[in-house]
């Protein structure tokens, strides 16, 4: 398994530390990884190793910088700052690609999230992101931009039927955004599967802790699937 | 690639014919393979080998007997004297179950299905059919005699979303109908993908021939990673 190196870099005056793990061979592509809301944590640090793993070079992006969070409360009040002007998050967001791409200059990218992160890779394929496939894991749906332009990049969503964040409204509202500018979704959804299904170190007590093996399972292979198919 | 082989069966006085085609080895399970209102077609006989070539018994089902079409109108003919008696089609269905069994005893069986095959699986669901697993691919999704009961099988559906015969209404009347027997469903949507996109061989001319290499590709890649896991 590869090592993760800390990679600092930065959103105008806020430093950010990110986590990069890359492949034995020739990346296929540069993903970039948005963590949950809690930023990174050993369950977002896995999916980045199976990526390296997968011949991926994968990207851990630093959501808050020197705020980053130490728990449930401190990180719900950063992802709300985070949240609260969408263009200054956009800025953030684009931030970590901009690093990924001198990281890996020349390597076709890709962006995928959870939770929060869902809602960070969605955010920027409405921002004209030039990325080849957007997956959202559990990813919030709604937005405050909604999406105005072409957007370039396949999208891949997965998502808990009963997330108790994302509604079937949120559901409907997301498929006609997209559907107004033609983009091209898959929208896998799963029975009676909560928010967090990925993440099997979920800690016990923590609201939903509901890890789902094969709804986790089946989704990764949908996003390996979807990489093969758009890099082909 | 194996030999495809005709098999004589019956529901009850009606004749039917099938066709069987094995894998090279021991079978991981048997497929009832259930084709569109068109019956068997070389583009669902391509469907039945690949599954062999993945190391299935599949076996294509015969919905009409006798009756069976050769165009279009009389296809559709046929499958509104099949749907018109929803206990006749649900004995009609099992039968081709039985005589997996009798082919294949002792393997564990699941049902998939294109378009009335998609139907017909989600049918036999309905019906307490003893499956690991039933997978609709741009199947219809309405039922007269909703759900009553425990749904043993795991149920993929893929679907394009602008399919011309399965609007938004039924997909939210389907969870809910699968959600109140707390059925385990997995629901791929396709965006702008319409009726019949796993076929590349629809005639040009036939109403919406809507092939879709990606989602055709990702639905069998979905349905391959689901029967890894059921018969795990």
């Amino acid at each position: 398994m590869s090592a993760m190196t800390r990679i600092d870099y930065s959103d105008g005056e806020t430093p950010l530390i990110g986590h990069l793990v890359r492949p034995t061979g020739t990346p296929r592509a540069a993903v970039a990884v948005f963590p949950t809301f809690m930023n990174i944590t050993e369950g977002v640090a896995n999916k980045a190793r199976a990526l390296a793993d997968a011949g991926y070079t994968a990207f851990v992006a630093d959501f808050y910088g020197p705020e980053s969070p130490h728990d449930f409360d401190s990180a719900n009040s950063a992802m709300m700052r985070l949240r609260a002007d969408p263009h200054a998050m956009r800025t953030r967001l684009r931030a970590t690609l901009t690093k990924l791409g001198e990281l890996e200059p020349g390597v076709p990218q890709v962006a995928i999230g959870f939770c929060l992160g869902g809602l960070a890779v969605l955010e920027l394929a409405r921002d004209g992101a030039d990325l080849e496939l957007v997956a959202s894991f559990h990813g919030l749906l709604q937005t405050p931009l909604p999406a105005a332009q072409p957007i370039k990049p396949r999208i891949l969503v997965c998502h808990g039927d009963v997330d108790f964040l994302v509604p079937r409204s949120h559901v409907k509202a997301f498929w006609e955004e997209m559907d107004a500018v033609q983009a091209n979704w898959h929208f896998h959804s799963y029975a009676r599967v909560d928010h967090g299904f990925t993440n099997p170190l979920t800690p016990v007590g923590e609201p939903n802790p509901a890890y789902n093996a094969s709804a986790d399972r089946q989704s990764w292979a949908a996003l390996m699937g979807l990489l093969d198919e758009v890099l082909a």
